[in-house]
């Protein structure tokens, strides 16, 4: 049986597992942190993520979509909580499509403990990549307990460790290995809301809420056992920012001003405050990701910042690839692992993209009145031209589309929203049913080939 | 006495241990290869390297200027091998300005000289960069004879060790760090020319001499034991590339189609192209260059592709800016760190865009009319309006103005180039010297206020 190599129990590390050991590899999985299932409470980093279609697509295909389905939270939409403590709700879709809430730590948990009862998978903690040979290939692992220096060969090594990898740090130091590295010049901190203060507050849990500042904001995701987790997202330098709340009061007198309905209702703030790290953002870009026998997936070969919730999901569907192009090519690595790259590196490159775009949207955009006319005209023509008409958060979130494909299509949709929103008192005439329908099937007839998108 | 370790006792290092010791500081310097002055020559990798104004500025402020003088080669202009064995001369300024063509070896050699001799430098090699402590600050290096580390504390430390920097790796893990690495897809090869067949092909050696063929070319420097050395710069993969040549018999019918005048004068040809390396080249961009204190810089910093010649000119720069700041701050770590990374950043990107520029410039444009008529146009308003106009290569190798200024005294110069290119039979109304005078003056006076550039 021929032997794989997985450095990284991480979401992506477990699911190439399980993938891995359902096609007869025998798999060993080196992660360098202690067991989750059995290790406290994390540190209060990191981090509530969402699932999405992809995601949930690659979980059916491995066969585990039930036991994640049970422990995350479905968000139909957000709610936008105004400066004035005014909210608006912003469905996702108009077919009740959703995003699953769902904390890194227990999506990890059902995973490995999904992989380690699956014959075929050996998985093994405090395990850190010191060394990389390429050739052989094989990995050095350094036993953290031990403090002992293991070589592990394998017919395959896989990097899924994350957004720091210890594999293409090693892979970087080889000849023409293109890769960079870019931070955001904002961090985000999370603070937590327990149950009780969830109910006193009345926050609806089926859906995103959002506090839009412009250059700040305040997130919320509700867990599944009732409590809610606040991400405060800020500039470093400047003001607001991290840098200038020094002091309880200076924290207490920025949340009276910015974010007064959230204040009462997160009973440990100072604490979270100041006692939690501030986690930084970036998008790292690399290439090659195959060499030979070892090979990067998931956030060690393209960490993309978090706005756009697609971090674990463009991970997850990765896995669902790699496991077409192993199908497709009958187990030859070499054309497996060429078809993947080729596949899934213009799409990485696009979901990185599109998540930086995002970020400045959802941060700049979102409470400007031309932005969420430009929603609402999006809205109409998805239900006027159903399948047709998908706003690309949609094509995104809720379908399977490849993210270039979902760029590409987006970019044909704009030209026709483009041209909505130059008609004068778009508005009004939007508001009236028939007049709308009437103005849309115009436009949109005017559009090439008469259709709109394709 | 103040204590500085240097990372790195090649170019930029031992230059930077100069001036930090004539500013009264304890210089230690780490190198990881051989002492260069007593090991055996190097393995055919790297390379020959031009020198120009900024380097020599930069030498010349550090009081070694005649040594480095005495074993440089200069060269006047390009020689321009063209497919049908006919010669070109591009001068590369009106006023015999040139380049001075040096080995690397040569080089270090005379600068590790020198520091060897001055009184508070310590120059140790063997000694490879494992390991950073930043808020001590201190190194930890690896005795590559012994296999013993040791931890070397001091109150600065500057990591100047190159491209493939150890000590920005150790920052590359520190948050918020940006960096990026991108190759091109061509690298080169060198063959060599020894004295006596250099005079039995008559090169000229006060030129540099370049064979631009498309996709890829040949460049020739002059040595000053009277070899020349050749640069032979090839895609990777396609038709011709590296790939592409295989044998001996590839590489012969390569060279005889391509290169049928330098075929017969290159006597170890078959041996150093199959007994040398390939070498690769990168631009290497990195965001801080300082934290706290430990700093980068030359290649470390801003590694370029050396097309442009600015590799070693730029690194002695920041060296010389650097000692600027620090005479401006009167030794003030803090402010003269923060004051050099703010005026050589914008530098760097600068020179690492241009380097790009000119790699495919040098390489697909060389030989085109357009482009030797755009070249002849520029020298033309050089001579008209000294001073006033001159082209950007003779601002960056030339002139000490600084990169940034340069290009975009260059955009504004382009302006009035592309309207002169734009004038019908430009050339035949160019060899009449009174009515292409006439034309200029017109043209350039029609210029924004009237003048040429700024």
């Amino acid at each position: 049986m021929e032997e794989v190599v997985i450095v990284g129990g991480g979401l992506v590390g477990s699911l190439l597992s399980l993938f891995l050991a359902a096609r007869g590899y025998a798999v060993r999985v080196f992660e360098r942190n202690p067991d989750p299932r059995t290790a406290g409470p994390s540190s209060g980093r990191s981090i509530n993520l969402t699932l999405s279609h992809r995601g949930f697509a690659a979980l059916s295909r491995a066969g585990v979509i039930d036991a994640v389905r049970a422990i995350a939270m479905p968000a139909y939409g957000r709610v936008i909580h105004g400066e004035d403590g005014g909210l608006a709700y912003q469905p996702y879709g108009i077919h009740r499509e959703a995003l699953f809430s769902i904390t890194r730590s227990d999506l990890n948990r059902v995973l490995l403990d999904i992989a380690a009862q699956t014959p075929g998978i050996e998985i093994r903690f405090r395990q850190k990549c010191v060394g990389l040979d390429g050739s052989a290939p094989a990995v050095i692992l350094e036993d953290l307990d031990s403090g002992q220096t293991s070589r592990e060969r394998a017919g395959m090594i896989f990097g899924a460790d994350g957004a720091f990898s210890a594999v293409r740090l090693q892979l970087q130091k080889t000849d023409r290995f293109d890769y960079s590295q870019e931070y955001i010049d904002q961090g985000y901190k999370e603070l937590s809301v327990p149950p009780p203060a969830v109910q006193a507050w009345g926050l609806d849990p089926e859906a995103l809420h959002i506090w839009p500042r412009g250059r700040y904001m305040l997130i919320g995701f509700a867990n599944f056992d009732g409590s809610f987790t606040l991400a405060l997202h800020l500039p470093y330098e400047g003001a607001p920012s991290f840098a200038a709340v020094r002091d309880e009061s200076d924290l207490l007198r920025f949340f009276a001003h910015s974010f007064p309905d959230a204040l009462p209702h997160i009973p440990n703030l100072v604490g979270d405050f100041f006692g939690r790290p501030v986690s930084s953002m970036l998008t790292v870009r690399c290439f090659p990701w195959v060499r030979g026998r070892v090979a990067l997936l998931g956030d060690a070969a393209h960490a993309i910042v978090p706005s756009y919730g697609q971090g674990a999901n463009a991970g997850f569907e990765d896995c669902a690839v790699l496991d077409g192009c192993l199908e497709r090519h009958g187990g030859d690595w070499d054309a497996a692992l060429a078809d993947f790259e080729r596949r899934r590196k213009p799409n990485a490159d696009a979901i990185a993209d599109l998540s930086l775009r995002h970020f400045r949207e959802i941060r700049d955009e979102v409470r400007e009145p031309r932005f969420l006319l430009r929603k609402a005209v999006e809205r109409r023509l998805d239900e006027l031209y159903p399948g047709r008409f998908t706003p690309l958060y949609s094509l995104v979130s809720f379908t399977g589309m490849s993210y270039v494909e979902a760029l590409e299509r987006a970019r044909e949709q704009e030209v026709v929203v483009d041209r909505l929103l130059a008609v004068s008192d778009l508005e009004e005439r939007l508001a009236d049913a028939n007049l709308g329908a009437a103005l849309l099937q115009q436009v949109v007839g005017a559009a090439p080939g008469g259709r709109a998108g394709s």
